[in-house]
This record gives structure tokens, sequence and C-alpha cells, in this order.
């Protein structure tokens, strides 16, 4: 474990971060409280206007900008004490996940709640948490040391849980506006084990509906079903074949852009802590559980988790859902499906040899729609910036840094690792217990202190990135 | 055509019959007026109760007899002016179909309203309309001809819309007091061309519900598409197993009881009027619209439709069905079947054979759930009761009779045609646009007229079955 001691003094950080902790989740309170849900367009400016206030009680600049056609975008900036100081460059997002299903929450998703030293509520991780954490960060790093020995640039936007649709062409129509020499990620997490986990890359994603439509309308299937065209079956079978059973996805050049882990990468795979007992008791597996019950601990777990191209049934949608039997024949049925995309895959690709694969079986009748879709991304795992945020990590949580040389699932990274050229690193204040997604999202106060503890420390060593 | 005079004065019953349209109608929308859905046991006491007494008002006598966990059976009867006379049998029911979709309604569907000549409203013709018919039948009759030369028996119930569960248990229950000579089925109907339609048969049905859970609780696929077993895949691989894209169906055995229609259906089906063409028009298919563009005009058009087993997905169900995408990877997954059985298929067996498929091909996590099924039926086209139903018919309409030796859809007819062993005759009140199931179901009342007049010319024949 590397040792090298902080350019800043710890302890002193550590009591600046404590001192303000209640303050900090009363900030977070307020953020919670606004129910930024992406997915329906639900107070998203109200939002991006609190977080612009946030950041200027911290002492930032701070510009809600709009996007073509999506909500605003909250840029803010906090000069260092030298101009030509490194720029770091925070992104976060301030839109969350729909809170349903609303009865299985314990508390009011919308209402930050502490309990046991646990906060409970949409948002306090993915991502509004992490926001506030930042913003603490920077106000515990200027109590120790003052001015910054750097310059912060923010960017927060109001679409990434549902694919950051606008990100890319606002970033393409400020160029210059987001240069910097490093960047600091949305989230982070600790392992089951406590560890710091950086990870340094996010698989793709190509979202899309696959529609059929038949007949005029729905049918009876006593006068229909020897002879009319069923959209549920078209729909079945179009699916079916786009994966066999034993998960190899059948679409006809798929794999051909699909870059193979390197020997770094199954490395660093190898010395990630193997979970597959545990993730076979969360979701009540058998020993055999995954995919086809085949072999999947250690290694050949993690390295499917994360770089095998996969293809998922999100939804499927036809005819008849209620109690008992109806004798429809459906005349329209739909399937949402993702696709999660490893190196150099990319959604426009997958989506020409989708459209491909249909029309050859076939299924001109099936429809494909793109819906949204993100290119995967990589960081080198030995980027000095890489290296730094995992030598503070084990300072900061007296453990070994895991590094995770890709995650499985997928982000707007790629504008910023590979558009903007950034090396990433992701502290956080998250852990496996976070609940994303779910009903009682939630983040454990101590993680909370921690991360935006490791945040500072890596900050204060900024001075250290070769330029 | 058939010239052979009615043994009643046709014109007298006519009349009879039109002086009581107005208060036969009055009965019927009261009728309606019960929103008796069976789909959600929804006011079928209240709706038998009605049928029971309108039966009372007519001059029969009239009981609501309970069934062993369904809504009750009302049984009526009316003696004819010998006890030794035959005895007619009349099958009907009092529940209909959901409303749903209620937009769709040009009229509230439970007020029966009459527009240009046609009735709108849930049941006017399936099945609510032929009880009010049959009760003006039989009406005109004796207003003709003074007491009946026939005695009659009543069976109304209320789930013939949802495979008519407690029925067969019921007639088990009662040995005896359904016997009868002949039986006049719930529903009858004309051709396009307007021709009276007879049929001798109807399919079987045998509905199930398939159910496929992989893991505890929902995840995300960025997390498990690559690990997790997927319900969805899990049940659209288990779908397209069962009917291959010819529509086949790939179940071992499946085929195996079906008997080939007969010379003689052969025969029936080629004199029934070609509506393929008129079929393709309605649902908006192509010339080649057919299952796979298949040549389906004429009689191989009509043997597929009825005499083919079908295999119809009625429904899917599974993860995110809103707008947008949602990266669920869902633990859940349903499909609700039909199949459509020929002569000699039963319920029974399909279902073994269903399982049995689905653990030879290792589907053994997909739950197969039996819903209802129905037995087919076939009735002998040229039984004299069927003969007398077409001769009367061509008196009344004026146009040769159609015979149809099986219908597509399914009823309860097995336990009349086989179990009691009787004759079925099918006159009736609907034409092709009665949107049975639909919205805006309707009957012209020119229809309901003829129905009624042919039911009655029927009836008054009823001394010339062999005994």
């Amino acid at each position: 474990m590397d040792t090298k001691p902080s350019q800043v003094d710890s302890t002193a950080v550590r009591l600046a971060i404590r001192g303000q902790l209640d303050s900090a989740l009363g900030e977070l309170a307020a953020l919670c409280a606004i129910p930024s849900v992406s997915a329906r367009s639900e107070a998203l400016e109200p939002c991006a206007e609190l977080v612009a206030a946030q950041m200027r009680e911290h002492g930032l600049q701070a510009e809600v900008m709009p996007t073509a056609g999506g909500p605003p975008i909250v840029f803010g900036s906090l000069a260092g004490r030298q101009p030509d100081a490194p720029t770091i460059l925070l992104y976060n997002h301030y839109d969350v996940q729909p809170p349903e299903p609303l009865d299985l929450w314990e508390s009011p998703p919308f209402e930050l709640t502490i309990r046991s030293g646990v906060a409970f509520g949409r948002g306090v991780g993915d991502d509004k948490g992490h926001i506030t954490s930042r913003l603490l960060t920077l106000d515990a790093l200027r109590a120790v040391t003052g001015e910054l020995p750097f310059n912060v640039k923010f960017l927060v936007e109001g679409e990434e849980e549902i694919g950051s649709p606008h990100l890319g062409d606002w970033i393409l129509a400020h160029p210059g506006l987001l240069a910097a020499d490093a960047c600091i990620w949305e989230e982070g997490m600790v392992t089951p084990e406590g560890a710091p986990l950086l990870y340094c890359g996010m698989r793709g994603i190509a979202c899309f509906e696959l529609r059929c439509h038949t007949i005029s309308h729905d049918a009876h299937s006593g006068f229909g079903g020897s002879i009319l065209p069923n959209a549920a079956w078209r729909l079945a079978w179009a699916l079916a074949s786009l994966k066999s059973q034993d998960e190899r996805i059948a679409i006809f050049g798929h794999y051909d852009t699909a870059v193979l882990p390197t020997i770094r990468d199954l490395q660093l795979l190898s010395a990630l802590p193997n979970d597959a007992a545990e993730v076979r008791n969360r979701y009540v597996l058998p020993d055999s559980g995954f995919l086809g019950g085949r072999q999947t601990d250690g290694l050949e777990y993690h390295r499917r988790a994360v770089f095998e191209p996969s293809l998922t049934i999100n939804g499927l949608d036809a005819g008849w859902q209620g109690p008992g039997s109806k004798t429809v024949l459906p005349a329209d049925a739909r399937a949402k499906i993702d696709f999660r995309l490893v190196p150099d895959q990319d959604p426009a690709t997958v989506g020409r040899l989708l459209r491909e694969h249909l029309d050859r079986l076939g299924f001109e009748d099936v429809e494909s729609v793109y819906l949204n879709g993100q290119r995967p991304a990589r960081v080198d795992p030995d980027h000095p910036w890489v290296r730094l945020a995992a030598e503070t990590g084990e300072q900061v949580y007296q453990q070994q840094a895991a590094i995770a040389p890709m995650l499985g699932s997928s982000g707007p990274m790629w504008w910023f690792a590979h558009h903007l050229g950034l090396p990433i690193a992701t502290p956080g204040i998250e852990y496996p217990g976070l609940r994303a997604h779910s009903p009682n999202e939630n983040v454990r106060l101590d993680d909370f202190e921690l991360g935006t503890l490791h945040c500072a420390h890596l900050l204060s060593r900024v001075g250290e990135l070769p330029r």
C-alpha cells in the first residue's frame, strides 16, 4: 500500500468536512426535495436553478445554460490562486430516476430521511449526493489551504438518467469552455469490503423499441387464429432470432468491432474482489445460477459482466395482460431492448446491423426505433490521475484500491475521455447497498464523509499531474 | 331452394313479432343496462334475477340456480299443449365481454341506443339480444297458435365469455333436467350476403398463461445484462419454440388426435361464400396477406380458418412498457396463449403435451398455468334438425342457407352435442358487422326481426323431428 503523504493536512480536512456535514445534508435535502425526474421532464429547471444557487453560495460562479431541446446545463467555475494552475472538470447530473414503485419506499422518496446513520431518498447517491459532496470537498479544502491550487469547472446536466441526449451537442457547441487537465466523474463507490473502487471505462449502450403491426385492429383468436398474422408472434420470432439461448447475439457483424480485453485488463479484473457468490445471493440464484449455469466465478465472472456485449429485453407489451384469459389476437406488439456495447462498438453501427438482420430474416414488418445510446469509453488505468486517485483512496480508506478497467453500466463518459481527451477519476460516496434506481436509495453517512475526504485528498495533489 | 310451407301462418307470426318489437327492445334495454361482465364477476346475480323475471313475465317457470363456485344459472321451462311433445333446449348466456376501450364507443356501452335502425350496446347480439329474441319467438308463436306444440327448456348461464368453467359440473349435477330432443344454440347470424348461416360445430380451446421468473427482483441491464438470466428472454425463446414461422405448432404430438375434415365437410366449406377478400379488406391486409402470404382463397381459406389447430399469443407482459427507454432486466415475464382445437383434440392432452415440450427443451423455468378450456364439438350437418333449420331459414331469408361444418370460435357446445347428445340448430339475429367483444357492438333491427321469425318457423316444425 502506498503511504506517500497527502499534500494537505488530512486531519484538518476531515474536521472541516465534519464541521460542515449538517449544513451539507441540509443542501442535499433541498436538492432531493425537487422531484427532477428526467424520464418525465419533471422539475428540471427548478433543480438546475437550485444547483446554480448552491454553487454561488459556495463562492463559485454559476450559469444555467440552455441546451438545444433539453433541460439546461449548470456550468460552474472557481478560479484557484494561480490562473495557470491545472483545471479540474467535475461532471455531475441533477436529474434522477422515477421513484416508482412508491409503496416500497420506507420513507417518502423526495424527503431526505436519516435513519441509523444512513440517508435515504431518491438521488442521495445518484447523483445529488455527489453534487453536495463535491461542493463540500471544495469548501473543506479552502478552509484548510485558503485559495485552491487549481481551477475548477463544474458541468451538471439534467438528462443523465435518460442517456444524456443533448449533452454531446452542447459540448460541441461550446468548444474550449470545458478545457481541463483532468476530470472527476459523477459518482464513485466502495467495494463490499469497503475499499475505494476506481473504474476506468463504461460500456456503451444502444436502446431500441421493436414495434410490430400486422392487422388494422385486434382480432378474435377464434376467427383469426389460423388465418390472420399475429403481431405478438412476429415479435417473439424476431426477438428469438436476435440472440441464441447460449446468450450469443446472433446479429451478423455485431461482434466485429468488439475489442477483446487486454492482458492488463484481465490482470485488473483478477485483482477485483470475487463477489459472484454475493450477487447470486442477492438475486436468489442457485449456485450454478449465472446465465445457463456456466462457470462464471472469479475472472470469467468479471470478464463476462463488463467485457461481453449484451442484449437485454427491457420490456414486452402486447394484447391482454389482465387477469384470466382474453382470446384476442393482437394487431400490435412492442419490445424495448438495450445493447450494452464494449469498445469499439458504436450505437449507429449496432442499429444498422440490427435493421439488416431483421430484413435478412424476413422481419421487414418489425420496426426498429432508435431511442438513445452512448458510445463505450476507456480510460488508461495506469494514467497518473488514476494512480493518484488510487493512492489517495488507499490513504483515506486504509485499504488497497480496486481498479476496474470497465463498468458494466453506461454514461456519457466517451465525451470526456475521448472527445475532450481527459483522464478520469471516480472518488465517491456510494456503497453496494445503494439501491440506485430502486426504492430506498440510500447512502451511509460514513461513506459520504470518506468519499468527500477522498476527493479532497485527490484534488490536493492535482499539482503532481504531468502537464 | 326448398319451398315446403311452414306449419304456421308466416305473416301472422311476423305481425306478432313486429307488434311486440318495442316491448322486446325495452326488455333488451333493461338487460343491457346491467354490466354483467363475467371477466370481472360484475353484476352477474342481478342479471340472472332479471332474466328469470323476464321469463316469468313471458309465462315461463324460472329458477335462479346456484353453481359450484360460479354465478347462477337461470333455468326456465314452459310446457306445451301435450306433455309427451318434443322438448327443445335453448342455450343462452347473460354475461358479456368487458366494454373497454370505452373511448371508442359512440354511445354508452350499457345503454341500448338505436340509431338508423341499428341497436348499439354491449350484449345486443352476444348474447342478451338472443335471450330477448327467443322469448319474443315463444310469444309470437303462442299469439298465433295458442299453446305450443312442444316443451321448452331454457338454460341461461353467466360465464360463457370466460369459458363456462362451472357449466359442465352443473350439468353433471342435474342429470335428467336437461333431457330434450333438440337444442337451439345461443347465437346465430347471416352471411355477408344476408343468407342464414347454420354452423355444425365449434373448435375447442385451451387457454394458458406462461410465466417465467428468473431472479428475485428486477436488475439493471448495465449490471446484469451479461450475467443474470432475463425472464423476458426465456419467455421469448420458449414461445418461439412452440410454433415455427410457417405457423406449424411444434409441440410433439399436438396434431396426433386432430381429425381431418371429411369429404362432406369440404363440400360444405366449398359452398360457403368466399369472403377472403372481405376479410383482407377488413383487416387491411395486402392481397397476399394471410399467414405467410400463402394462397388461402376459397376452400383452403375456409379449411384453414376452422379445421386447422391454431396457437395464438393473446398477450405479452414484461418489464418496462412506458415511454422511452428504461434499462431494466425483468425478473418476471408472462404470456397469455390460446390453442384452438379441432376434433378430437382435448384441452387436458394439449396441456400435458405443452408441459412435456417445455421440459424437453429445457424450459422447466417456464410455468404453464391452465386457465380454461372447451372441448371441440361436431353436429351432423345432415341431421333432420339442421335440415329443418336450413329449410325454414331459406323461407324467411329467401336465400339458400349456408351450412358451416365448423366455426373457428369456441363455446360449451360439447356438453350439448356430445354429453347430452342433442342435434343443434343456430338461428339468430347477428350479422358480420356485429362487433362482438368490441366497441359499438350492434344488431340491425331487421336482422333481429328475421332471426326471431326464423326461430319461430323452426320451432313450429318441431313435430317433424324423428323421435
